[in-house]
């Protein structure tokens, strides 16, 4: 290929062809096929590509910039060259190429196989599970949000979501660089996180217990280890999954609104957790 | 014009042309000038137009369905012809013509004008503000969590969102019906409610309380009446945004995330008023 890496002691080559294989290899990681058979995902963003090379630079292969775009963040190239990482300056129209919804900052990244066992062996007290959590805005930013909440961990079960998918990425606002998320079918996630001493909450409408109130969901019982599992955004939870979890509790709703969706009631439900086990 | 409404009597009349004079109209409604002109809003889907027709119903001009749609949500139909309402059946075609996003229901009502004065005139004790919020779908759930969160009133204030917009509308999935929202400049919302004895919060990264520990954030200090401001999802509010409120207050963040978004944090932050307000 005519355009080598640069590395910490250059950044004078530019990538100036748009049909270039190695852009059209990047662009190409929109499909999971070809994210699946490369082991990568493909980071796109300022914001994201900074949190990938400021949390995972171990996992960055390449982090690629428009022109324009690294002299808007000189913070990524200077994060990203001090990780001794290869950083490509590519033309606008490359990086475009590459990524329609990137503002020229993308990042190449290994996908790594966080699994159950790791989740585990960390002793977590705080897990967010989303249940076949379909679309990757909504999955993205339950992570994000399960991030900002102190979650140990993110597990996606059932039919939910790639988390490689690059929206799943975005939304994430480079939430997925900072917590550990683990696919496994739901009964296998819930006993094994059952096992490891966490109380499984299943967050549905349809619960008795309202959350900061009597029973599982008062404050002092979300003191303990606690797993949250959050359903599809359409149909929330089967009753086969609910009579999984060791209680299901419903966030009051105080208005008309019929329920929450998806990223609001897991910021609600862990943001209670968060305070009774800080309490 | 050929189809004439179907009142409480009859439904048997169907639209059945897609280019119908009538059709256009509904679909012209898409765009903001036609709303405007014609003092209307285009409530779209099932979910929607179901809390249209029971929260609004004097505000209904107009329900559509496709006879499948119809056959499908039987409870809007009765429920619209028990309002009195005009309910018009159409072909699978006209309803798709009217909205492509709609799954064949959809509802044509009058736009009200809250002002600031209404919200106030009704001792509002928790108020949500949303400043130059500008994605549709932010404002729709930041509606709705306000709703949820049994809030008085939403304003919509600096450059936001027009919240006739549809994708407000389908966002705030029925809480437009529920909650007053208003339109004002936000310093006149700010100083309005101060003088309405509520205490006037900014959520924002930068503040010195931390929700739910010490100064003005904690919840005793929620108790009282309140109204939270929302900035913009981008670079969240102007320090002039944030001198105008009597406490800028962030969210703590337990993670490596750098922030929430706006329907997250309003979720955490609604939620601990109407916590503290209910204790």
């Amino acid at each position: 290929m005519s355009e080598r890496p640069v590395g910490p002691a250059d950044l004078t080559v530019t990538l100036a062809n748009a049909k270039a294989e190695r852009v059209k290899r990047v662009a190409a990681l929109a499909g999971r096929s070809a994210r699946s058979r490369a082991g990568v995902l493909l980071v796109e963003g300022p914001q994201s590509v900074r949190e990938a090379v400021r949390h995972a630079a171990p996992r960055v292969r390449d982090v690629y910039l428009s022109d324009e775009a690294a002299a808007r963040h000189g913070d990524i190239v200077s994060e990203a060259l001090a990780a001794g990482l290869y950083v490509h300056l590519g033309t606008v129209e490359v990086l475009a190429a590459m990524s329609g919804d990137a503002q020229g900052v993308v990042a190449v990244v290994d996908s790594t196989g966080t699994s159950l066992d790791d989740v585990l062996a960390a002793g977590p007290r705080l897990v967010a599970v989303l249940s076949n959590v379909r679309d990757p805005g909504n999955a993205g930013t339950a992570i994000r949000v399960a991030d900002a909440a102190g979650a140990d961990a993110v597990v996606l079960a059932g039919d939910s979501v790639d988390p490689t998918n690059p929206k799943v990425v975005r939304a994430s606002a480079g939430s997925l660089f900072h917590v550990p998320v683990a696919r496994a079918p739901l009964a296998d996630a819930v006993t094994a996180l059952q096992r490891a001493g966490l109380t499984v909450l299943a967050a549905d409408g349809s619960g008795d217990d309202v959350l900061g109130e009597d029973g599982a969901a008062d404050p002092a019982s979300l003191a303990g280890p606690t797993a949250w599992v959050f359903g599809n955004e359409a149909w929330g939870l089967t009753p086969e999954e609910l009579s999984l979890a060791d209680a299901v509790v419903r966030i009051p709703i105080y208005g008309s609104a019929e329920s929450l969706n998806l990223g609001t009631a897991a910021a609600v439900c862990l943001y209670a957790s968060a305070a009774a086990q800080r309490a």
